[in-house]
């Protein structure tokens, strides 16, 4: 007699189409959340307001998901018409049905045993078009699976894991093709952004974050130092579909802290580039750290934003950068608008008209280490920020830390680590964090959520008046998002490295969020 | 500028010591959970209400430790005037606020790479007594730890790690002792169970669980085969008072499964060994598998029962053993007293009045394999059953699969497995499992709780009329005690392999349990 009581029946959701339309027009179904950010504009903000201010308290665990993994889960969750699609280390694909947690498939590919990783077998989630759902192997391949039943459609080497190459961040769909970066930034790789034909898998193009020679840029590295120079794209970029406009973060120069061995500004590092999302032509750039050597990547999502700027409507793209300041950017042509810091920075007295920051002499790293702020970490990190337009605030995870960044040598050899020095702690200070809502045009502060340590997790808001987030110690909290005020706090028991998202199922919101080595999805 | 906000501030719990009287009135304190199994009598059962047959649907989780590990939690907490204390792999003390889940403190032991281990770096919990946590560390050392700190206060090779001996069992702390069984059953040890003296961590007493030479029961061994006949005791004990008896189950012979290396019936595997407490003396034993060829460990917890057999009052131990036979014994003398199968069982027609089994030929491991019930892994296996005072009912968690045994070879090398065959699945039929009820005296059942696979975790019973346990697909849930029906239930996402706990602090009553890799606290 078998009787199967505890587990739900076979899985029968109506799996849909998701049509570039429906993500190009997420903000209008605020239950589901197509792509990495929520919608295009990386706002990750959600209209969905049945969680609110007013009984946030109530919030409850509906169910749980663990990978049984020890590398963290880092995922955003993509979720389409009840099924939410997931990753999970070291290299694993899931959709479960978005009510229960009931895994519908799993897929998990093979990775060889010689990967080049900085940073663990991380993953941090799938795009999703039509009927398949892709996302970037760590060993740098893009796979392409039925969103039905996780059978592979197509594989597609990005490039060599073996030179260093890998692939952690969400891809983003656009019309036809998948756009994704490469991570690999510490090995000596030259970065490129890609797109592939998403039925086919099929590269459309690639172009590079270092000007090859002969290409404008290229003279802004000294000899043959742009062969190897990084620059990679290792988070989700956004896209602005007026413009047409592929917007996306590139990391740091290599070798990391020693820039004698790349003079020059090295272009595209450290910059968001715009790129035409057909053909993937550079239509602008903007550096914010010319000539790193302190490790300040770019990538973070950037934020578009249709809003006001000094009294006038403008369309902007915003971020909090790596290397402490706030940045307002004019969206058409990249052109620098404002800059303002948002955290403890002992670098720059600011900046020229142009965006250019003013460095303040000895602040480069030395042979017994040279105290300087933000720490390599950054005044904020990759963790995804969020934007909402009903309060007109910028929300960003602060990271309040120096370090004494040391100066090394380094020798280029393919697929090994490429850094030339590194940082050390400030023993004579403990570092913290906060939550922090800037003044979207000012970047002024208008209030903080201070954090024992500092802020290691992407940022939700919604509609509903609230900031969700995490901290490092496994706590999950809700912050009214006009006064920062703490309204509801859960504690996890793993460090939140990850962003929130939301959906609503059958009349009902929920929130879901990786903490530790496991997805929580929370509801009233 | 530092606010510390999301952490607690520092813990300042009371911590109180806990002398062997108050283990001893466990059971007149249950707000608290003292000892591995609630109480010494095995019966992991609640004295607690407020949780109940009527409130339970309303549980939801209050808080999460996640061991960031990727093998199982399999602790049972103990938890001492809001101090908890649990273990984690791969071979983790901590003491949590267990309010909140705040770590008080963390011991980590550091561990050599070549273990011997059959079944991972696991352990299911620790002892305390006075104002020391006891734990086994899985490389066979027993290990004091100082209540409040955490800190070392001794650290005892219990046997060498290098030949197969480990320990994952939780003590047991009685008197002025730390008892202790061993693991290791697949390696050609010589098993045993020890006591330590609970200040300074010297051996008191080891009985070897194999006789020795010239010993009664040395006999049944053929040559030279008890030194290497294994019999290990690698789950807890109980511990009867009025009797002083410390009664242990006891694991089966090697190899496993060929019992022509060690003819005879193999003495005391497979038994329940009652020895006193004060001098390791036997004082009587029971086998319920002589000459076992299947691995059908004894370890199960053995549940002290003062009830009613056939009309009378008695004094029993019972215990529903991986043979598939829930048995009944007389408890000051280990006297047979009732046999009758919980699970489908092919190996067997009944008992005769020792309680000796009545085996059907042809059910021994061959060459090619031959199917029997149950499998190796039992009619039940090492989950904590329950019984409940308030309802006379004996709760176990089963498993209803055969398997095809066959027999091999098997070299002894010290250090190496030592097995002797194994087992196949059964392609015809899939496995499952249930909760199942029974009766204390007649062994029969009055309900079950069909599960969708086999059972894998503990099991925990209340006076709120409610018996806890999870499965291995991640399930938490509560059944009413009385009739089986399913009250409330919990997706937590990793596989249940530990047994539930239960405790009040502020007035509110909390059930704990790990599933996965991770510690989850309910709460109404």
């Amino acid at each position: 007699m078998r009787i199967p009581v505890l587990c739900l029946l076979p899985f029968a959701a109506v799996l849909a189409q998701v049509p570039y339309e429906r993500i190009l027009n997420a903000r209008s179904e605020p239950h589901n959340w197509l792509t990495y950010s929520g919608t295009y504009d990386g706002q990750r903000y959600s209209a969905l307001s049945q969680i609110n201010s007013g009984n946030v308290g109530n919030l409850r665990v509906q169910w749980v998901q663990q990978s049984g993994h020890s590398e963290s889960t880092q995922t955003s969750p993509i979720i389409v018409d009840g099924v939410m699609y997931i990753t999970e280390p070291p290299n694993v694909v899931k959709a479960l049905d978005a009510r229960s947690g009931t895994v519908i498939w799993s897929y998990r590919k093979t990775i060889p045993d010689d990967l080049r990783l900085c940073c663990g077998r991380v993953n941090r989630g799938v795009a999703v078009l039509n009927d398949l759902v892709y996302y970037g192997s760590i060993d740098a391949h893009l796979i392409a699976l039925d969103a039905k039943t996780g059978r592979l459609r197509w594989d597609t080497t990005i490039d060599d894991y073996k030179l260093g190459y890998s692939s952690s961040g969400a891809p983003l769909a656009i019309k036809d093709k998948i756009v994704t970066g490469i991570g690999g930034g510490e090995y000596g790789i030259r970065g490129f952004l890609d797109a592939y034909d998403a039925k086919t898998g099929k590269r459309v193009w690639r172009t590079h974050t270092i000007p090859g020679k002969g290409e404008p840029g290229n003279e802004t590295w000294e000899g043959d130092s742009w062969k190897i120079g990084a620059a990679p794209t290792w988070v989700t970029g956004s896209y602005d579909p007026e413009n047409n406009l592929v917007i996306w973060g590139t990391g740091n120069p290599g070798p990391d802290w020693n820039g004698d061995y790349r003079k020059g500004d090295n272009l595209y590092s450290d910059s968001f580039i715009a790129l035409d999302a057909d053909t993937g032509k550079l239509k602008w750039y903007f550096q914010f750290t010319p000539h790193d050597v302190h490790d300040w990547d770019a990538t973070q999502v950037p934020v578009l934003i249709d809003g006001t700027f000094r009294g006038q409507p403008k369309k902007m793209v915003a971020t909090a950068n790596r290397n402490a300041f706030y940045y307002v950017l004019d969206r058409p042509t990249g052109k620098f608008l404002h800059a303002r810091a948002y955290a403890k920075q002992t670098w720059a007295t600011g900046h020229d008209d142009n965006g250019r920051p003013l460095v303040i002499a000895g602040t480069t790293p030395t042979i017994d280490g040279n105290l300087v702020y933000p720490s390599l970490a950054g005044g904020t990190n990759w963790f995804s920020p969020s934007w909402s337009p009903k309060h007109n605030l910028f929300y960003v995870p602060v990271r309040e830390e120096g370090a004494y960044y040391f100066k090394g040598t380094a020798e280029f050899k393919p697929g090994t680590l490429f850094v030339g020095g590194g940082q050390r702690a400030n023993p004579a200070e403990e570092p913290f964090g906060a939550i922090r809502a800037l003044e979207t045009d000012s970047g002024s502060m208008r209030w903080e959520f201070p954090l024992k340590t500092q802020a290691s997790a992407g940022i939700l808001s919604t509609a509903g008046d609230l900031v969700f987030s995490g901290t490092g110690q496994g706590d999950v909290f809700a912050l009214h998002a006009a006064t920062g005020k703490l309204l509801w706090r859960f504690k996890g028991g793993g460090g939140v490295i990850a962003a929130p998202v939301t959906y609503m199922l059958d009349g009902k919101q929920f929130v879901a969020l990786a903490v530790g080595r496991a997805l929580f999805v929370f509801g009233l």
